[in-house]
């Protein structure tokens, strides 16, 4: 534990008291919320350079909580990739300054007009951007979450109740002293970004509950099992998915070269994100000249194939695909391949066992092309491009807080825009209705 | 009861079995979605059309059936005005009918371009309106509910699962049953618009529990209890407004005449909406001159005024408000009036009695007008006009399914717009990401 006063630990042993202390810290939230809601870009901004500023002059206090935390990882053998995740540096810990003020260059999302209009009567409409309100997120061992959301919610106008897993809490603690340091600096209530307070898992059913009106939406980060449980049990809307089992259809008219690069790409670059493909769909009348060297770069490349017959015939590495292999998000150098019959058959499959996160065709037929970015029922549908350009940054959102799959508000990622309301704003000059 | 097979009804004494039975209408209601998602929008404006002509076409069974609601309603000594809600006779009939054919002539919603841009790698992005899916409406004793909520749904490509009052099942069931049959004349599935086809008040916890994810919205249109049981128990999103605590802030700056006129709209022109003025705020500084006009015309208008001391000192009339009425949706021909110590002070009184629903500020001055369309956090803030635009038809929107007071998809009057959602299509020529 720090003895930063800025922040009020809790300690293991009062677990009992949780309830009391989120419930505070909803309050705090939401009358934070007001002033940052209300504050000029500029000011938030400021704030955002602040934060910057403190997570550099904070690194060795941040890299000696980190290494604590590490320790600890290390003695109850958290895995390899867990251990990644939570562990900082020098370089790691300069990229997430750098990622935060960042954030401050992002235009103000913050009262753009998104429509207006004028009636017959002379009442003009505008359609304005607001923030959201308070925004739990809640996350597992990777502490720049604390930095990245924040963030994001700060330049939102929105306040940030932060959840961070046990494993990274000391290092989360110490980044969020910082993000509030920045927050005072500005003149903004430090109270816009708070931390839970307390490694008790209690809190995170707090949260769910939405603290009696204070939190407008939950954001988890990390694992299955926590979006999962998040979306199960969250009295306040959720931006989520749960899956990223994402298809790449090669259709009849697909460019062999463009396929290959694309699939390989989709599939490859990364194995481990949301945007990566899960399965290769190769409509049946192409398959003999494309599913072949389609197959074989896969396989080249290092990626374990589990195919339908025709995928096995094509090349005898091949392994028997089962039902469960099409619903699979492998997030692993391991694809699914099946032949389809057609277009049809392909939006088919994709509607049965995909997760409406993101999928592409690639195809040179325009009809095709438009069928599928129709019918497909995802968030992101992609015509003759990787999968995955599934990310803010790609979409040019600057940076986003996640990648949601429900059709409520936020769809595909999540960033800055996505993070506001509207209200209407009406001008008039007496008028009063008939 | 009808025979109309085309609606399965459930008697209450199988209500063993409505877990059963809801289920199986969420089942429906999602696949119903899926083809009316994809239905051109000619298709969809066919089914309205042929939706308004068997309206027309069944007015006599419908009335028959309304007639025997209103009988049982008069054996249960429902009120007067619940009666008057219940009560449909050629003209109301033929208001609904007309109501849902005007819902053809709305643009389409869906497959609107929201945004379209082009990243440096060449990527172009397109954000596209497309339906939310399934929208589960409950509502109370005015059985055109069935019509004009099946209707907007249908516009927005969404299938409707509706849940009548157990004081109008019968008209309901006759409307619902028209409704159905415009579907099916038109080719879309009739399962697009399902009412539920029982008495038995399981149904509606059923409907607040998601049905197994086939709900992804939930409106209530209903009286304050109704409303405020969806919003604590509903599992899945709400789009509704629980009071309506409007507020009309006359300001130092307001012109005396203009004021008086929007303020005895507001108020008077019909008690009972949820946009009518409950509380009249003036700053001190115009007090001397516009306290005791704006009082005395207000009770001259047969308006009962409970005041302040400022108030009761301008006319002997008024009676003594409490903290009470600050809070309190009269939605009657009573009204509560405070001074205020300038727009500070009138903020503050809204941001703290008020229900973010609609206030407006009558003011020459610029700058007060622009700061409290600013900080007032309601779903509509108005500058010299009354409140009683809150509504979707005098925004423009041609209809609406209700007004939302939430800060989440959908903000103020929910027309056709609100009831979509949107994806990203992506357009590329073979890009990979680096």
């Amino acid at each position: 534990m720090t003895g930063d006063s800025a922040l009020r630990i809790i300690a293991t042993n009062e677990a009992a008291d949780v309830g009391r202390v989120m419930q505070d810290l909803g309050r705090r939230a939401r009358a934070a919320a007001r002033k940052v809601a209300l504050s000029p870009a500029g000011q938030r901004n400021a704030a955002l350079l602040a934060m910057a500023d403190a997570l550099r002059a904070r690194t060795s206090r941040i890299l000696a909580a980190n290494a604590q935390d590490l320790a600890d990882g290390k003695a109850a053998s958290l895995s390899a990739s867990f251990m990644d995740r939570l562990a900082l540096d020098e370089t790691r810990l300069a990229a997430i300054a750098d990622a935060v003020a960042e954030v401050a260059t992002l235009p103000d999302p913050l009262g753009r007009v998104l429509a207006e209009w004028t009636r017959p009567n002379g009442l003009r409409f505008e359609r304005v951007a607001t923030p959201l309100g308070v925004i739990a997120v809640i996350f597992e061992s990777r502490p720049n979450v604390t930095a990245d959301a924040g963030a994001l919610c700060l330049k939102s106008g929105n306040a940030a109740i932060l959840r961070a897993g046990s494993d990274s809490f000391r290092s989360s603690t110490e980044i969020a002293a910082a993000m509030r340091e920045g927050l005072e600096a500005a003149g903004l209530p430090a109270d816009a970004i708070q931390l839970v307070p307390t490694r008790d898992r209690a809190a995170v059913g707090e949260i769910l509950s939405g603290l009696n009106g204070n939190i407008d939406v939950v954001v988890p980060r990390g694992g299955k099992s926590l979006v999962a449980r998040v979306q199960s049990e969250a009295r306040v809307p959720v931006f989520a998915h749960l899956d990223g089992n994402c298809h790449v259809y090669v259709d009849a008219k697909a460019d062999l070269a463009m396929a290959r690069e694309i699939l390989l790409n989709a599939k490859l670059r990364r194995t481990g994100v949301c945007g990566a493909a899960e399965t290769l769909l190769v409509d049946e009348a192409c398959a003999a000249t494309h599913l072949v060297p389609l197959v074989g770069a896969l396989l080249e490349a290092g990626c374990a194939v589990r195919g339908d017959e025709a995928a096995r015939t094509a090349d005898a590495r091949v392994t028997a695909a089962t039902e469960e292999d099409w619903a699979t998000e492998y997030l692993d150098r391991i694809i699914a391949v099946k032949t389809v019959h057609g277009i049809n058959a392909a939006i088919d499959h994709i509607e049965r066992y995909g997760s409406h996160h993101t999928d592409a065709i690639v195809t040179d037929d325009a009809a095709a092309a438009a069928r599928f970015l129709a019918e497909v029922d995802s968030a992101i549908v992609i015509h003759n491009a990787s999968t995955q350009f599934a990310d803010g940054g790609e979409f040019g959102f600057g940076a986003e807080i996640g990648i949601a799959t429900g059709r409520m508000h936020a769809r595909g990622p999540v960033g800055v825009e996505q993070l506001c309301s509207f209200k209407y704003r009406v001008h008039g000059a007496g008028q009063i209705r008939p």
